[in-house]
């Protein structure tokens, strides 16, 4: 059967080159069930490729031909092959993460052909430390980065002892899914997945021609309803960018981060964010890179609908997205954490004061980074106003499992764009802060030096808070 | 600079699809030297990668535009990215032939993209007997198999105390490339290399459009100038072909098989043949697929210059290919191993009686297996003269190292081709005879059946010549 691609997917399609792959990826580990034999993940890799049955969204490819006048489609694959989509993996010794982010990095790198579904997952053996890594991959004309995340955690459960769950691309009948949900922990729920696919609707408008959405936005930048500065510095992050990514990964304790939040009256959110500028300031520095006005993030941030213009649909959150000051010119973790909080207030505040279309129109640059700067551009405004895109993404709260292995960590790889080469999305999961780092290999030498300097960063700020 | 792509290589590239990837490859063993390190597999992966220039094959990717006026040219790839091209793999535990066989079986069925040089080479470690692997695949339009497996092995020598041994992709000035010859092992020089290229220039031209060479070729199918019969039963292996490979191979001790040889009057390579008989009728047997006619391989040989008609240029071998019967419909595999003995023997003689031109003419039809058949049906002829390709390229007699690491193996992985899903290609090397199978994993199911029947072949002829 022949459907349409919606213009958004579309977009996503086209956008796509060697240089910018544009599919998301999400790295789970889990912990063996205790008395799991010398088979263990051959086993969870049969469980994974031998579902029974494959859900359609991971069943389709895109095509273009005469007959479909020139227009993208998706046609189901005639010849699914789920061995070339659900793989078993090993690392090479000595299995440490640094394997793990490097074969991350490679899978990464590679772009997705339309000849086939556009995705792949790798159940991952060879972890020193006993663990299994599944490696997933996703075409955003499938799904966005958040779906995504939360697609793989949907099959997921609480219950240590449950067994025969599905493989997240296996086919859920509606009355079982439903049936599952209510065993499921209900924070899942609490991911904006509704106002996502809002911001997405919208930004697939925009994706066709530059509406009067494209032009609201650029309003909105050029007016500086937000805290934006158009002054933006020029990093070595906002560069052209190759197809070669490095991805590394690392999580902290939330309590640590809320400690140093409850001693300055800060938020989660702004101790995230103070990490990634430290980490950034103190990147740039040795590598003599540093521009001398602070560097300006883009932040997917929740709203309270009561508080916001925005009403969304089950009267539960809606998103936004700040440009948030990152303080880098500042020397002391102390000013830059105070700094950002001020920066993050303001914001929070403009975009209360913006009307409901601007606020998802400000949503739409960070949902659909790859789309929307050339949209600004037709608008004359040739720099990003922002450097970098710094997502925080809520997970489960609690500890959850997949047929009895426990999953300890959940990490997102995302997609640098042109002139964007670095992306950082953190997700919170069971008492820990997971730090997702994706970059061009080129264009972001030594990649994994962020995360030292992001562990430095914390241990400056527990310090400067007095919670050592 | 932009060169044009020559016909056949063209024509490998066209006639490429999703079900039909058009690469060789090649699968080396090493044994790591004594006193390697824990971090060797990983030094020999850098030694790899950390090549100081790259050979202008393996820089160029393919390209059609409109200022190149819709014709294939190869052009340099202005961002190669030496890490995607060589890569460091793992195997699963527990590491055995099995898990290196699905690797390759997988790295071996996907395409590689047009839009970067077409190749690929990654170094394997993980196997549980402490070896090394190299699996590499090179496009057919930059190389065929049989230079493909030279290339591997002409960076090898004979020295295993010789090191700064450059990688099969490094660049190596002409002088120092002569230097080196002298100290390598001259039955390298044995690969009928030229021959080959003469047979793919042949090829070149009758790619080009249905010229008078292709007419000849088919008046030698159709007056069975050789002992070919157009009563080739179609089977099992003749049908359309997907995109997904299983690989397996194995090797046996030369020994053996000189010993059959010699009690029975034939040549090592008709115990060869004999051998591929046994095991697929045995396999067809199970499969309740074996046809009431013999099946018919096409087997090139190597022919003496001086009692055939072809000179080539070094007065060294020429190169012809023999269509044989396999008499898979004898019950005594001694009966099968003398049947086959004849129709070599008939073969060959046909062979001596045709004009250069014929020989090269079904010398290529080995030699580009995916675009003689379409030419071939523009005669009129539709159904294949022969159900698979057998052939033997010898290698080195004598042991060969890289870098101190000894090559204990090596394998081939060919190109199965809609209607013909199974290839058989063998290798000879330090006293070993090496099989390497290559098919499609769904036309031919569980391909790695044909390793047990071949050694069953072996005993079972062994029994037959009174050597066990």
């Amino acid at each position: 059967m022949v459907t349409p691609i919606d213009p958004t997917a579309t977009a996503f399609l086209l956008a796509e080159n060697r240089h910018m792959p544009m599919h998301v990826g999400g790295l789970q580990l889990f912990e063996k069930p205790a008395g799991a034999g010398p088979h263990y993940v051959r086993e969870m890799y049969e469980q994974m490729r031998d579902v029974e049955e494959i859900a359609p969204l991971f069943l389709k490819r895109p095509h273009r031909s005469l007959r479909t006048a020139g227009q993208l489609v998706w046609v189901p694959d005639e010849d699914f092959d789920v061995e070339h989509h659900v793989r078993h993996s090993a690392l090479p010794e000595p299995g440490r993460y640094r394997e793990l982010f490097e074969l991350c990095s490679r899978l990464h790198s590679t772009r997705l052909a339309w000849e086939r579904p556009l995705w792949e997952s790798h159940v991952i053996e060879g972890l020193a430390d006993g663990k299994v890594a599944l490696y997933t991959k996703s075409h955003h004309a499938l799904v966005d980065g958040v779906s995504a995340m939360r697609l793989l955690q949907s099959v997921l459960g609480t219950d240590p002892d449950e067994r025969d769950m599905p493989a997240p691309w296996g086919y859920r009948p509606p009355t079982r899914s439903k049936a599952l949900a209510t065993t499921r922990d209900r924070s899942l729920a609490e991911l904006p997945l509704r106002a996502a696919r809002t911001a997405l609707g919208i930004s697939a408008e925009a994706a066709g021609m530059p509406s009067a959405l494209v032009r609201t936005l650029a309003r909105g930048v050029r007016n500086e309803t937000t805290t934006v500065s158009l002054r933006t510095p020029r990093t070595m992050f906002n560069r052209p960018i190759t197809g070669a990514r490095r991805f590394a990964a690392q999580d902290w304790p939330i309590e640590r981060l809320h400690a140093i939040g409850r001693a300055t009256g800060t938020t989660l959110n702004d101790v995230v964010l103070a990490m990634c500028s430290g980490a950034m300031r103190a990147y740039l520095l040795e590598l003599d890179a540093l521009p001398d006005q602070p560097m300006v993030a883009m932040v997917p941030v929740g709203l309270n609908a009561k508080s916001s213009h925005i009403a969304s649909a089950d009267g539960g959150n809606a998103v936004g997205a700040v440009l948030a000051q990152l303080a880098t010119h500042l020397e002391d973790p102390a000013d830059r954490l105070r700094s950002i909080h001020r920066s993050m207030v303001d914001g929070k505040e403009a975009l209360s004061s913006m009307t409901p279309t601007q606020i998802i129109a400000m949503t739409a640059m960070g949902q659909a980074p790859a789309i929307i700067p050339p949209l600004l551009r037709m608008q004359g405004i040739v720099r990003s106003p922002y450097n970098l895109i710094i997502s925080n993404v809520p997970g489960p709260r609690t500890t959850h499992y997949w047929n009895g292995a426990r999953m300890t960590g959940v990490y997102p790889l995302s997609i640098p764009i042109n002139g964007m080469a670095l992306n950082i999305t953190c997700t919170s999961y069971d008492g820990q802060m997971a730090f997702g780092l994706t970059g061009c290999r080129r264009t972001v030498p030594h990649l994994q030096r962020l995360l030292t300097f992001l562990e430095d960063e914390v241990a400056a700020l527990e310090k400067a808070a007095g919670v050592e």
